[in-house]
């Protein structure tokens, strides 16, 4: 974390840590200073309201909440901001994450918030989403964005021709 | 409602009204006193924080939400109060209520929201469940508790012999 | 359990109890008496008939009632008593507990069933609920409740501290 | 209905009648003779168990129970007998009689419910499987049955027949 | 296995035989003669056919068929008898039995098949189903199904009490 | 329908008739001659199985069964034949088509049925199928399939533009 | 739509038009240029990626994408873009817009779409969002926002009141 | 894999390497020969249109496609070409496949993709339905998929007779 973050990545639980360390981790990649707390919009709603409402003080421009079971942290930071907020469900119930994913999606009209996949995918492309939305207003991030996929698309090359060989272990 | 309502029944959205006015219907019944508005947990946070930290202060001891959606009302309301909180899922959406359910239901651990059936017989049940809570302390309203039941019980004995006559009349 | 039990838990297996015992934890931590037993809704119903007509005249003033598979537990003994009747749905099949859920949460009209979350939260949760309701009558209950979230919101911040640690030792 | 039937169809509210007459049609159409009533396992759980105790004194040798919303109802009535009971899930809520369909399947081990299919469909094969059972120990009734596939076979290649000229109708 | 047995019991894989032994056990229980064998509606149709033809004149009287993924085998054994069918669906793929329970309960009209739950629970209660569908014209049968009905509730009881133990042990 | 049908098309009940006919009306376009018949897996057991087995000799290449509630035709048509074996889903119980889905497209390994989407959709894909199958060994149908792409390309070409119009009329 | 638009509207069928009308009003709300065209993932592959490609040439930062059934639209385009893609899923076939929801928003890691809700509500924030993300670098845009929170505030309050003169009108 | 191969097989990540092999493995045993790639839609989307283009020119005849998540393979290889293409979605989400097999299976009118079962079974039944697409014009192949079929019978019978052992060895 940097001095002064531009992304705030907030989760419920402490044990959702594990997940949201994977946005923490994209937003490190392309160099995005941000910030990590742990805030419940359950067991501490004054705290979770307080930190939205000075985030755009402190110069944050976008926001990641991560959350599982009844999750009501991403459209609770929304009501109270307009800055972009990203939601990432976790599967921390019985539900596999389902209950998670349509109470952060489902948002009624007027307060989005920009859903992403359940789990590590979701928690990663979040940090992504959020490089996206400030490359808007700054060309380098967008050039690593840019290099970010040829880096991937090369990786895809590369397990593909070590496939072959595992084909051949195979007897294929 | 009278001058001095128990009971306080909150609906996201005034469309809601109609499923909402089923737990209206309950209370006046048994004769509990209540009253009704439209908050929003998204679109007026404030507002939602505010009724429900004066409603204890105001006599108000059981609340009911009812929302659909991504239907937060009920958690919301329930982090900001340890009087029950009663939530009726509005099937509000193409996925037929089961988003507001799930988004009330699965509240971790803490923080409870006592859920009924999605739409008007959740809504109703919402109201009795609230006067079964108040009847803890009041002898009077258990018996009228009580009394609704028989009714309810001859009612569907009634019900039994019309239909005697119907499947008579159908032939069988 | 005390001599004078306000609470009756019930289960409808003693596989349930490892879930269950999470709402007799939290009535221990309120200082509410409480009785647990198992009886169920199909194996053994004039039992739970019995246990739920008796409750009333021995003190009892809210039920909760676990179950999984088709759970009717919660239905049956709420269609015997106008006390509170809480639910806890139990992941007990392949259906991951969305059998146990619909088959308590979906209630009818004229008989509510308070539904928790499927599993150990809910279970913590119905014995939070239930310390509510007899907090309505109960001001010294209201005080420990008003407490234990204060606690609940103490814990978070020390979290969100120890979070921080755990970032920097991960290097972010 | 005869006097001495050997069926008895139960419904938890007159608002199923029209699905569960399918029942009895299918249930008329062998000459089994049945009785059909209303009785609900929450509103009424006296009614239900008094009647399911003296079914077997009267004759009754399998219940048909139909059912919407957390049906409870085939499971408290095969919980008070070992009369095979035959299940019929409603489309009565939101859920589209997922959660009847759920609540009457997933039976725990011990009280078994034979579920058919959801609506119509479900109630008329409910009749129908009413009469397989009694044809184990009915020759004629056998006969029936064999007759009845045969009709139905029929009538599927009258309808192919029938398909031919609507496609030359329709310029196929 | 006895020399002339009364209920046959299918499975479509032999890696079903762990589900499906529940049914064998609770017909063994109940003295019920059987048989079990293994045969697939998709890999060998002419074989189930046969089976299932040959059934009723080597004095099968109630046919059990448990199956996964897309459970055709008791609809199939259906079409071509009119013996009462009882359908187990299990849990083999990915969707946890839902694809198996959906693909035998949604049985058209005309064809019924008996579905129990998912499983272990869903096959014991076939092996007890086929027994009260035989105990219709078996006296001695129905007995024995009461008796262990009574067996069943006292193990209830016996577990209440067992659990008084375990709370004291935990502290509650 | 020509003389000498390459392509078979099943339907479980003549009530499937308009979702099926978007399958005719694709084989239709691209000149492939077709059949069409009503035969069902659990009504018309053996006239299915004599339709598949004569199907190849009078020189069907290709099946297409649709199907809905517990749809088992496509499955028990592929066990019969190794012919290609496309499945059209149809929603015609209260679970919108699930059901069916899932009775088709969960085959177990060794039978493969093809599944397209849910009505008609579905049925005007499995038509588009039956023609690519085809077209492996024929190179004008191949030319064929290529027009309908670009037809269909130019028809979203012209779509975008009449859009602009409606924008300017709308206002936008 | 403005000589210079920032917004990309795309919607996967002209039939989708209703539905993402919504995100067009929005962003005219706030005064945000746009574009609207239809383009399919499916049937127009290369109209689509050139689209994609062009954008931020002609002064595209956001794209929105709207589809129904397996709604591929907006991961067909953030696979060609590192500009913001925010997805509508639409209810366009019998599964009521589940389809669409998993489609869009289970993408995997590297490769972000911020999904919204289901249909109108959807695509209504859609456009909001769209709206906040240009608000990142755009203070008068940000102005705009929040006071748009406001008159949404407003018009609960004015909803809330005018519930009341209802509640006296329904005798409540 | 041989020198011409007639199928393609495509994964989206060398993770579904051991899901898809089972296509591989399928198509060895009819002697098809095959290739094996990974590409994916979102991270390679040119490579990805490059090699379906170039498919037909190299002689492959049929595409296999397998992905997991937001599975859009299927879909963008067939937007690419006519020739069949066969999709299994594999589990690699918390919704255990749901979401690959909706966002496969579901596909819009005019572009279809046969979608087989999720994971290993799909994967198996993959490549045996290319094998029957390609036995259309190849009749050798179509003999060693009616000589599959009979080794696969007779498995059942032997799995049936090592029942009957099994049965015995548990006391049956």
């Amino acid at each position: 974390m940097s001095d002064k973050p531009l992304v705030g990545i907030l989760m419920g639980s402490d044990s959702d840590y594990e997940i949201m360390a994977e946005a923490a981790r994209a937003l490190r990649e392309f160099g995005v200073p941000f910030e990590v707390t742990v805030t419940s919009a359950h067991r501490t709603p004054e705290r979770t309201s307080e930190y939205v409402r000075q985030a755009p003080g402190r110069g944050i421009r976008v926001l990641i909440a991560g959350a599982g079971a009844a999750a009501h942290l991403a459209g609770v930071v929304a009501a109270e901001t307009t800055l972009p907020v990203i939601a990432v469900p976790i599967d921390a119930t019985a539900l596999n994450g389902l209950d998670a994913l349509l109470a952060m999606v489902q948002m009624p009209a007027g307060i989005p918030v920009a859903t992403m996949a359940i789990g590590k995918a979701g928690a990663r492309n979040a940090g992504i989403f959020a490089a996206q939305i400030l490359a808007v207003a700054d060309s380098s991030l967008r050039d690593k964005l840019t290099d970010q996929r040829q880096t991937m698309a090369a990786g895809v090359v590369a397990k593909a021709e070590k496939l072959q060989e595992r084909l051949r272990k195979d007897g294929f």
